[in-house]
């Protein structure tokens, strides 16, 4: 494994869904991973705090934004296009996703639950896990080479971390002002989440963080699960120690 | 929360779906709650006791029978037209029930269970999650405007209470005769049910009635459980008491 | 149920137990129903503070804070007097405790989940469970006469919210001053308790109360679960609305 | 397998808990098999519909009860004599139960699930697992040889159905009649259960018994799981078919 | 059920997926039972082993391996036709996986879980599951006539256990030579499935079965749960015994 | 943490209970930790190769080979001494464990699960809990100080797997010919445990450590999963690695 610079990705279904592993991002950098933040829609129903903007706008206004949150962590984002609202799953966008993870030659993804709150999310989870299939099976074929092993996938907390028990913590202490200060770049969120689940992202990261840190014994902390499928799971710790 | 009429909203995959909390709606209603019942697909498949009869005549008198059950209660009934048996989840169906939602401004939704026996119940489930949350969100377009906040929303049981165990009951003890008599006007699924399950749709309310009552202690009840998920659960108790 | 003063008995191992309900006991002391809470224990292993104070000393101190607490919502609390650290089911402590729910006609009990972090947090959840049947068992003798009915018997959070996900909210926004204010006065345990989980009372009540909240869509909650046991399980809603 | 008439044996706290796999019971005697009841406690505390009989009387009342609904399956009934209400786990109780099952040859055991409603319940089905391992301990004596092998064993349903879902189920129908008879022998009960759970016997078999017949299809079932542990658990099905 | 010949459907996704029940379709024919396969993809991403075999040619191929497999038990293989990798839940394919079962008189389907660890597999479960139910709706037409009623169905084990434990065992200690047999004449996922998962097909049979085995106490075993939905659900077992 | 050797324990009920972590115990000691093992019981019922064996006899000859095994590893074996087949827990032996846990610093506890087969072992696994918890309570006396906190807490596998699903994989591939020695060095087990499960200690190893390490994708693995308890609950990884 030597040299290769090791790589994450998280897989959301909008911009701002590496809210639940923000802070465990900011850890792999510290390490020296590669970062990379996908979405699976555009996004374009962020408007919430002023519908008079056009969704084509309020879509370009977050794919800069989550840009930039991925530069400040010398990574990048990318966007698999589809509607705000209505994701589904398709051949597409499996592929579209297994040739991403391939070409940042993902060793971990980190993505949404199950029984997470919006069904974009639920379906980008199932994305995500099948495209971590698809992206090590050498008769797929995409721009990339396949991966020479299946990545290790995680589930990330829910948005307000209902009907999920993490089994696996990072402790973000040390991290949360920065995680904050990320959070906040996703300004149009920032403005916009409250109309949708009553508070802004920063607050979410602040009582879902402190929660899960005093369950382990830190401050901070963010919770995750092992996705219990061959050959996703691997034995060890592939987050940050 | 003043004057306005509070209004209730199940969701099911065919026009008997309220089986499992037609007691409540009655209790609802004389509780002075507005009540609407969806059916998202047309019921076209509920012809089993006479297979004679084309698919388009039984579509007709099943809307026409959950238009007079609706009716008692003082509702209406909506039909989205799905094809029986081939309910899918689709942008078209989330938005119709978005809009059904917002123009009776639902305060509450009660839907199918994840577990329940049949693919098109699990699908309407699904599909009144997301437009339950979709219905208060104000950059979505529909005739009726968003609602100002999404409604409390719960899974009744199953059919036949398979993998349902309920968190919360409510007595029909009283509404039991009523809740048989509307039951007994859907009329051609008297005679269609047994067909598929062995029982007509009385027996099923009598066996999962008595059942759920004896659990918590009174003659008759119908269980529940709160979806779990943002911005759908709510504090307190928005069943009848 | 007229005229009669309606009655919660919370029950845990410790003085200090009533964490996980304090809120929603207040907010039935505001609607009238009369307020007890019970330990098992002595608490005396709650001087990790200082463990120069005898054992003892600690002890009659946790008893004269707990007894204040009780006595600032007019109720009235009850020690079992076993050893903190140390407590195990028996016959007479399962008679003792009956006796205390006959005594204060107890029509809800509310103690501790059986996932909870202390072996002796479990056990007096068990206890609990089994004295609110036999106080209704009209052949089992104590000073008090037997309930005409079993009490509704529910589980309240565990104390950092680990492997316990409720399917009942209270709001306690307007009540969470209120209970750090009471929970401040257990003046040792704010002392002692950071020895143990690293926080105080009131950061606990703090970061699980926002957090419970943020889950249902208001500033503070409480979490509950029924208990699935005939004849502790009722229908409707006996928290406070 | 040969000649040797097969037997189980169902293991309960009160002499009338056969009730969850009565019917079973029935069958499994018409299939030739030998049959065994045997309650953990004396019952003495059944007398809730006379509260005026000693405890001693009603104890006798029901060993005699007991004795004879099991003789009307050719059966014998053993009681283990702890106090009603107050069954514990202990060395004693766990080598009696190892005894009886040694003499009467169990290849099947039958007992209460750990969700059950009353921790003699509970307390009950933890003794037979742990008896149903020493049983086939040839280093445990006791007065009848070991056992070459532990019998298999299933958990019955809870009383009201509550926290139970069964994974097998049998056919009870052509047997519920003969159920009831038998139930009705336990007089006693059929007048003081009602005290504690609301209703007899018999209602809770009829109400159980088709709910858990329409989950499978059927006029009349009784529902059981395995239990999962080594070596009490074995390939096939050991219930009547 | 007299002279009629019983007869039992393993759906999968591919043409190997019987891994997880064929030692128990061995059992079942050595019983007399009617076998029949069915795979809802062509299984054209097969050729991990080579990836310069066009996927037409190993899906050819896999069809080939299938159809001998099935005639070593004297029954019949059926390819729903999918392309592998991606298969969804479509009015057509449930309608033909539903004239298969009619063709067949299933009395029992076996299929895969929903935690299984590829998506196909996940939406062959479904499928088959919805198929039973239409198999015997009596106006639902195919070519072949409706059955009279739908079959039992169960869920095999996932390909290496992961998030399964089964609650039926079936002892295959005598069949596991002729399984690996069996196996190995899917000669070119020998060769293919190394690379996704690990290890061969014969060796996830070996690891599997003898862990299931020494679960219930005997050398190799084959796990299974029924699904709890009406009316796929039945009394007793249709396993072999 | 600098200098301090890190300290590892497992506690089980029988001497040769870290059967389902001794490869990690393995690992560990490679890693430089200290090694501890503690089993509940004397294990005076381990003579079931031979009965004619005194209890006292198989007592003592089971505790010279744990701590050959331990000492194998650098390690000491404890025994606490209670009668095997009959481990309650109780003040004295909550007291003699924690003592232990202090004088060895622990840092990680390994304990049995709460679904093993033996009721013994659900009772060390409790007693571990609890007197983890108590190693690190100021106020609680015993020979050695207060650990400064808490020991990490996880439940090692069931013996043969069943009823638990790890979310913690530990790869011993490289590991599993050293522990099957130390397995061979528990003579008298080698010989006795066939009698109770059907196979001997290093075949229980082997058929469990294929199958978990299938699941990871490794040759032999052992599972765990963290005690979700505070304060025994930790972020990040303290397996070895």
């Amino acid at each position: 494994m030597a040299a290769r610079q090791l790589s994450v990705v998280s897989v959301g279904a909008h911009q701002d869904d590496e809210l639940g592993c923000l802070g465990t991002l900011i850890r792999y950098h510290q390490q020296g991973w590669r970062i990379t933040t996908v979405s699976v829609s555009n996004g374009d129903k962020g408007g919430q705090h002023d519908p008079s903007i056009p969704h084509a706008v309020i879509a370009q206004t977050r794919i800069e934004e989550a840009t930039r949150v991925a530069g400040e962590l010398d990574g990048r984002y990318f966007c698999l296009g589809q509607e705000d609202g209505f994701v589904f799953d398709s051949r597409e966008v499996r592929l579209a996703l297994a040739g991403i993870l391939r070409s940042v030659e993902a060793d971990v993804v980190i993505t949404l639950p199950p029984a997470d709150y919006n069904n974009d999310h639920v379906m980008a989870g199932q994305i995500a896990l099948h495209a971590s299939l698809l992206a090590a099976v050498n008769v797929i074929d995409t721009d990339a080479p396949p991966l020479p092993r299946a990545p290790f996938v995680l589930h990330m907390d829910t948005i307000v971390g209902l009907d999920f028990q993490p089994t696996h913590y990072v402790d973000i202490s040390d991290q949360f002002a920065e995680k904050a200060r990320l959070l906040r770049l996703h300004d149009s969120q920032m403005r916009s989440q409250p109309n949708i689940t009553g508070w802004d992202l920063v607050t979410h990261a602040e009582v879902v963080g402190r929660f899960r840190g005093q369950q382990c014994g830190v401050h901070y902390a963010e919770g995750f699960r092992p996705v219990l499928r061959t050959p996703l799971l691997r034995p060890g710790w592939m987050l940050p120690q």
